[in-house]
């Protein structure tokens, strides 16, 4: 059973409002085993809206429609499935009367404008709409199953959960099952090429396999989707479980956690089983390394104290980095994010000190050192690392600053782990 | 001239990553007068990719592409795209020359993968990717110009502004110019709820005027979007700023800056413009005040340093403030925050000091100082203001942290500005 899902508005197809809906409902859908196969957007014109349904219905046993409902002139939705089903409207009392009590309830006058939301296409089931006003619909065209929503998030979710999903579930047992459910897992991974990644798990990847795997890079991290289909969850994720524990093995520390770990959050789990505290020193990064390892709940177990040391003075002042240093080898040099991770490890007294210094640009880059150059370093009991990073002239300050924070965080990862990649 | 646009990828059409590109796509068209009537996004099935770029060649004179380049088995718009052209791919030495020196500038070494990046359908003009390793492309079909760009935004945003804008604008040129452009100005403001803000600016927002004006709240920054149509750019921005110049009248210091302008933008402004330097003190938002004010490139000319003060000890090591207060007020008080912001400022010799204690959450909260109670503190030459927030506590660890280091911030330009609000 495959489905597509229309969202219909002008402010969407202009860019002015960013689509939530529909991956919303791919992800319902993919969790009761049906595969969404398009997303479409189309604008407030009555001729596009029909067009969209015709093509959907003719395509997908099962058609998800959000937006256009409202009460005012450029809402076209109702027209267009009308259109669509080669009916007229018809006027719905019913309707009519649950978006009056909707008012009635709020203790605010019904406005003349929201009749129009109790008709109905001829043939249509309305779907009560129990936080708004904009009654649902419930079509069949041709093959296909079309369901219509409120655009609000807030309304089509309740309604979808309501309504629509129990009524999804009816018709994919009717039809003797939907192939199944989809189990989904994402792995995720810092620091090798995704190229090298890609090589590294071909095979896996191959096309029409049981579970599909694919990979998707998002500023230095490279997650791995695993989607397992099958027909009860538990079988799902055992299929899914077997290729998650394959590339495990094969990419070893390269994985960092799973669905929307962090590396912060990798290293928050390790420090705090292994009852260790961390401090930071930085210059370039600006505090982003504190930001991120503060970002979780209960981070005062590990995190004692961060210096945003951006003045020379206070790298010698806070950290006792010596000026003389900073003078011969300048701010951005291996030795003195050495003596930045060193003496904020002193200061703070914890296990193990970060340290950041470079050129996060647009500006300030030279021929010796240019935007992009970066110094990461680690000091711990018994060693200090420091890591020169080149992320390139073409980045943006802002990326520049992310991936050497979270290059950093993963110095700390691997360190805790006793792996050095 | 209409246009669609087309994003490939499964983790988009299963709902696992949210469709940017398309969006931000529309609204640069909309800015050259190109109307867009059609997003669509498909997952990486070749089918599916061939029958979309069909479909949106057949509807508009314009199709812009984004994803399914990288180097990977999944990554399948090339052969769409020659299979919707009716050649074969062909490799392009040049392009594998640009992939080759990518890696080369990086020091890294380009993996044999990445050869499929430098297969270009015969006719098709490769692009060249500066941020990244797969070139774009571009091709006509039947009436319609294609262009295909890749799917990481960083990358996207830069190849569609240095080579897709100009091409179109030719384009457009060539065609004797689109039916008018829409100009956007978007006004940004902090501090008056949404409502009451609605309220000043009733009568420009009515529907049916030129330019429309309409709200959109995102942690705590109402932006105020104002869209003027014209037929020429000129006239458009004059439209525009008719509206900008009211609202601005009406709004005063509320209004802190237009476009992507952030609150530290402003602050960054007012600082370089006075010669005024800065220093921060946190606790509960660990460095993201200190990472706001130093995402701006040239922050050295005002922020000299920060304290992340987690722990007890070091809010009283480093910036003096008594164990005593903190033993009976707790860290989470109005005589801490004011400690912090003096302590801070005569530890750092600067002009301004900024300090932020709360309780960020999900844990931590009593009756007393339940999650969401932050109190943010700015001290000066002459005064030390502590202001006490109560961010309420359905909101998430990173909303009150958000908006704790924008409330403290914007503090900071009230008195830069010498307004209270």
């Amino acid at each position: 059973m495959n489905a597509q899902i229309l969202s219909i508005g002008t402010e969407l197809v202009l860019g002015q409002s960013l689509d939530t809906n529909s991956p919303w409902l791919s992800q319902q859908l993919a969790a009761i085993g049906i595969d969404c196969t398009r997303h479409v957007t189309v604008g407030d014109e009555l001729d596009d809206i029909i067009a969209a349904i015709r093509l959907a219905c003719d395509e997908s046993d099962l058609v998800l429609i959000t937006g256009g409902l409202g009460p005012t002139a450029d809402d076209l939705t109702r027209e267009a499935l009308a259109a669509a089903m080669g009916v007229e409207l018809v006027f719905r009392p019913e309707c009519l009367e649950q978006i009056a009590a909707f008012f009635r309830e709020r203790k605010r006058e019904m406005h003349e404008r929201n009749r129009v939301q109790a008709m109905i296409p001829d043939g249509a089931t309305p779907i009560e709409n129990t936080r708004g006003t904009a009654p649902g619909m419930r079509a069949k065209i041709g093959r296909a199953e079309v369901f219509v929503m409120p655009g609000v998030p807030a309304e089509m979710k309740v309604m979808f959960e309501g309504d629509v999903l129990p009524a999804l579930r009816s018709i994919v047992d009717a039809r003797g099952g939907a192939g199944g459910v989809i189990v989904q897992r994402t792995l995720r991974t810092l620091g090798m090429p995704e190229s090298e990644l890609g090589e590294k798990i071909v095979d896996l990847m191959a096309r029409g396999r049981n579970p599909t795997v694919g990979t998707a890079a998002v500023d230095l991290v490279i997650s791995i989707r695993i989607n397992a289909r099958a027909s009860t969850p538990e079988e799902a994720a055992a299929i899914a479980e077997r290729d998650a524990t394959e590339i495990r093995k094969r990419l070893g520390a390269y994985v960092f956690g799973e669905d929307n770990d962090q590396v912060e959050t990798a290293v928050a789990r390790l420090l705090i089983e292994k009852k260790k505290t961390v401090a930071t020193a930085e210059s370039c990064t600006g505090g982003l390394v504190a930001k991120r390892l503060t970002d979780i709940s209960g981070s005062s177990a590990y995190f004692l104290r961060g210096y945003v040391t951006y003045s020379n003075e206070a790298k010698s002042e806070l950290l006792g980095v010596p000026m003389a240093m900073i003078d011969s080898h300048g701010a951005v040099s291996e030795p003195v994010a050495r003596a930045m991770a060193e003496g904020c490890r002193r200061a703070s007294g914890t296990d193990y000190a970060l340290a950041v210094t470079g050129v996060a640009g647009p500006t300030g880059g030279t021929a010796q050192k240019p935007v992009g150059m970066v110094f990461v370093a680690l000091a711990a009991a018994d060693r200090t690392i420091v890591k020169e990073l080149r992320l390139g002239e073409s980045l943006l300050r802002g990326e520049i600053r992310d991936r050497s924070a979270k290059a950093v965080i993963n110095l700390l990862r691997l360190e805790l782990l006793k792996q050095n990649l």
